[in-house]
């Protein structure tokens, strides 16, 4: 197994440093979920970090969210791989002084999360630390072991549900003004797709992962992983209804900040040319797979250079 | 599956509180790793985070000492078990400016440690935070469901290797002093006894757990976690040659200085009355496990009073 080629950003030219430096070693780094077989089985495992004052403040969000939030984060990976979750194993640290109320409610927000999907809390460990932050690693299992590297010229691309009302609900928290509340749900309480993931993985998806950069960033990843080059239509986009206001305040077109919006936790995927969508999954095409490179976005019939959400920017 | 008794101590009253919140949803919580079934393999899973500031100071160690022993930690719960390790996924924070080296020599570490009982890096993730974690996840699968809940009265109680070697450089590190190189070894590069482990639990172990509160914690654990009383003599316990410098300076008998020192990741087992220990493993005889509750020390003919390292004190 080989590391994955992933897009541009300075959060990618680490992991792209640490894959030079652990050689053939690195295995499936740069991918969201590692797959590994234990006998007849498959196994999908992953890791994501949620910090406070990074990915969240704690004036937005209950405790209760920010654990369900930090769970589903971690969960959508395994949505991406078509997997079902088996459970979780959390890392949490607290600032000295929190009392214990605090991480009873942070872990009764993951449990909630994780028995959404029909997993359980399996463990975890908990030290102290400059401020509230998760490490959630998922545990899941799957038919079939797929990946962001799949895709092939001809296959379409298409999202699931809609983009931008994450976004929209952390611009109005930066603006200092309170969200409208179903901007503030997309954000304080993201529903892990697993079931759809299942779904698309069992109609024939050959290549698959979250929206957790945004689209504008995540579609680069799906064109480096899969060796092809992606080309979506911002017209296509299916746009949340909140993104309309903020994008105005933000000086961008809807379909810009909704593509430039991240943790939506979305599914992008890109499934054969024949593939016509269902009523089953909120689905919408947004675009095709190219031989080439790259990821290219044009909105009213132009180019635009668009880059997705760097946690080292 | 029911949550296991837990000892003393602050971290483990929020252990309890989060047990009691999540009712029969809270599973294995409470164990060093999870156990979990999938076709016919036995998966065992457990997650573990090194803070700069609470679990190393930075000047201590270099980055790759770091990665290193956050990832021995972690590994160490996986040799408690009896089981052989898959691999580990770690989710990285870093401050923001930290250069792409950072990353990297962190990550070489991980990969030393993980490599060195046989698993790779399966995979990650990076994020900004105040100071260098890593949360490190670790999987690896088993013949039986080895924990630390089976010990019964008449099984004698083991310790492998020596303890206090670790103290004994944080001793010295926080007194302004340079550890002794033997000392220093055992804090920043701990090896992780996963081929010990695997043969104590083929042996017939009946109860296991690896030694990063102390055995003066560690061993009410076993105690809680058993439904027994468990006696330790602190005669018998084996002492690292480090110890007698930093135990005169701290004011403590060498032994109590070991009992009470964390961090070493030695294993605690309970094995059958009948045996007789070996040449292929160190191990010690401490004790032995009786009818009752709680763990009790004694030194001397005199009982005394001991616990365990608290992350929350």
């Amino acid at each position: 197994m080989t590391a994955t080629p992933l897009g541009s950003g300075a959060e990618f030219d680490r992991i792209r440093a640490i894959v030079a430096a652990l050689g053939p070693r690195a295995g499936s780094l740069g991918n969201d979920v590692a797959w590994v077989s234990l006998g007849a089985s498959h196994l999908a495992i992953s890791t994501d970090v949620s910090v406070e004052g990074v990915h969240f403040q704690r004036e937005w969000l209950s405790l209760e969210e920010i654990g369900w939030r930090a769970t589903a984060a971690a969960l959508s990976d395994l949505a991406a791989a078509g997997a079902s979750a088996i459970g979780v194993v959390v890392a949490l640290t607290l600032p000295a002084g929190e009392g214990v109320a605090t991480s009873t409610r942070l872990m009764q927000g993951v449990d909630g999360a994780v028995a959404s999907v029909g997993g359980t809390v399996l463990g975890g460990d908990l030290s102290r630390g400059e401020v509230i932050s998760l490490a959630v690693t998922v545990v899941g299992s799957g038919e079939r072991m797929l990946g962001r590297s799949g895709a092939g010229p001809g296959d379409g691309v298409w999202v699931t549900g809609q983009l931008g009302g994450a976004r929209a609900a952390l611009e109005a928290w930066t603006g200092g003004r309170e969200p409208v509340p179903n901007a503030r749900a997309r954000f304080a309480h993201p529903e892990p797709r697993l079931a759809w993931g299942r779904w698309l993985a069992a109609h024939g998806a050959t290549a698959m992962l979250d929206l957790s950069d945004g689209i504008a960033g995540d579609a680069g990843h799906l064109a480096a992983a899969g060796g092809v080059g992606v080309r979506v239509s911002l017209e296509l986009l299916p746009i949340h209804p909140a993104v309309a206001l903020e994008a105005g305040r933000a000086g961008e077109p809807p379909a810009v900040f909704a593509a430039r919006g991240g943790e939506d936790y979305e599914l992008l995927v890109t499934m054969p040319a024949a593939f016509a969508g269902c009523g089953e999954v909120p689905l919408t095409r947004v675009g095709w797979v190219v031989d080439g490179a790259g990821a290219a976005f044009e909105l009213a019939g132009r180019r635009l250079p668009l880059s997705g959400y760097n946690h080292f920017e």
